[in-house]
């Protein structure tokens, strides 16, 4: 038996079902001969460090209930980046907020599991928007693992997919839904007519958008992942700034009724084409592979060899979220 | 560099294929680390052995040409399971016609390969739908990969994609439109209205269908399929008798159209759903993401991580396959 030694730091939504996860598919993990021990958990305000592992079904409790900061082991005094270079571990789990204006502070947290020869696992996107080619090249000196399965469309397959079942191919274009929230209101704009402002409304209501919706409407979680897309399969160069960017706050239903009686949907697309990277809303036909409904997610690739290869699935969610990191965890594992 | 040595058994289309591909990607397999060497080459009527590696560009010539019985290596009385016994290599390219009566030639072919110790990747279903245990259980006990991307929906990725990127997802269901041909000539009823009669006229004279297509109208390509997926991903005991089957012969333009009406589409739908294994003609909501078109492939799994992952991608094609064989071949190599 393997045994890997795992730090979550970040234990919002995503970090609490990376936890979740790991205790519920304990066996299923053993059966691959691997055990997976959490030897350290961070936030804001502290960490928890057990190098025997920590104990997850107790963390979850506390983490639904009076908080992780009344575990046992809770020292207030322990910053992330510290606990990263001081806690013996294989594999950094990093999963703090995406920030797209610095990157921080998945940024350094990143840099100092690489500088103390640690893997590293994300779904922050903020760090590989920014500085997707230093960060990889960074991976590389150290000898270490790079893995970002869950930056783009949560339980959605991306990268994973593409090295193992189309290794040898060319990825000649790019083009996708990126985002569910927006992919919602402008389903719901299309199926019902209402405004942009009464599916937004919804959205909020239904826990789909957040209070300052920012991020969805106006694109930016798009293009960040459309950089790292772009510099991953196509080995781009892409930064953030780079990406030109429309959002879909500006939609009105007239627009939407034309496009439907004519046979299209109104859809925010992320797109890598020759040099041009952008998202904006684009007509996509009705019954188009990419023209997905409600939150989901959809990506086509355009390959030499398997030529187009379209997937669909959750962009977002815990436990889709948390699937993907731990694929990029146990892939780490089996090369242990 | 690794140097991986590789048989290619059954010199086909699928076969050249494979031979192509490693040609034409020499140097991106290079940048991986790997050389690829095609050491034997087998055919029903003899074989090529070159332990230096033979040129491929000159093979394929001959393939496209006079017919590789004219290469200076060729010999008429080497069979291809004795080849495999006898040529040292690494992994053997099992791509010979499938077989759905006894599983042959490939069947003998994979427990050669197995007997001496070398790993197979396969794109013949036969073997898989026959004796999926059985056979897998031999690979087991001789420490060799067992590997077989290409069997299902050629470049759509299949197992690879759920081993990589859904590592630990239990699959719950799965239902998917795996054959190309019969989607084809479904989707031209849907569009045009014609009968099933004019629109396999129509496949065949276009290369989709063969001259004897029963396979694929018949269901038995498809239902192959439904039990090596089962198998794979559900851990079930499938074998190809245990799967019922409803061919899509006996559509009539009629149905198609009251279907149509109805915002529906007739779709020849594998699916396994508890303990029911069947291909039949269903009714798909037309917006719905496995209603695709022409010889498009669709594979839907129901998960409890991720939840649902549709793929979309090409079921056949010369190189679409390759890419799929080849995707097998890596991942052996970097295990190697």
């Amino acid at each position: 038996m393997k045994e890997v030694k795992v730090m979550i730091v970040g234990f919002g939504v995503v970090g609490a079902g990376v936890a979740r996860v790991i205790d519920l598919k304990k066996k299923q993990i053993e059966k691959q001969g691997v055990k997976i021990s959490v030897v350290a958990v961070c936030e804001r305000d502290g960490c928890i460090v057990d190098e025997e592992g920590i104990e997850l079904g107790k963390l979850l409790e506390l983490k639904y209930g009076d908080g992780i900061q009344k575990h046992a082991g809770w020292n207030k005094k322990m910053r992330a980046v510290d606990a990263i270079r001081q806690v013996a571990c294989d594999i950094v789990v990093e999963v703090t907020p995406t920030n797209i204006e610095d990157g921080e502070p998945g940024l350094a947290n990143i840099q100092a599991a690489f500088e103390s020869g640690k893997h590293v696992v994300t779904s922050n996107k903020g760090p590989l928007a920014l500085k997707f080619s230093e960060l990889v090249e960074k991976a590389r000196k150290a000898g270490v693992e790079f893995k970002y399965e869950a930056t783009v469309c949560g339980g959605m397959p991306t990268f994973n997919m593409v090295k193992s079942a189309l290794a040898l191919n060319e990825i000649k274009s790019i083009k996708g839904i990126l985002n569910g929230t927006t992919n919602f209101i402008l389903s719901r704009m299309h199926e019902t007519g209402v405004t942009f402002e009464v599916a937004l409304k919804e959205a909020k209501e239904m826990g789909i958008a957040e209070a300052k919706p920012d991020y969805d409407i106006q694109a930016i979680d798009a293009a960040a992942k459309i950089v790292i897309l772009g510099n991953a399969f196509m080995g781009k160069q892409l930064k953030f700034k780079d990406v030109k960017r429309v959002g879909i706050d500006k939609i009105i239903p007239e627009a939407v009724e034309l496009a439907k009686k004519n046979g299209f949907a109104i859809k925010l697309i992320g797109e890598i084409s020759g040099e041009d990277a952008r998202v904006s809303p684009q007509l996509i036909p009705i019954g188009h592979p990419l023209n997905v409904g409600g939150t989901l997610n959809a990506l086509m690739l355009d390959t030499d060899l398997a030529k187009e290869v379209i997937v669909i699935g959750r962009g977002a969610g815990q436990m889709e979220t948390a699937s993907a990191i731990l694929s990029d965890v146990m892939e780490i594992a089996a090369k242990k």
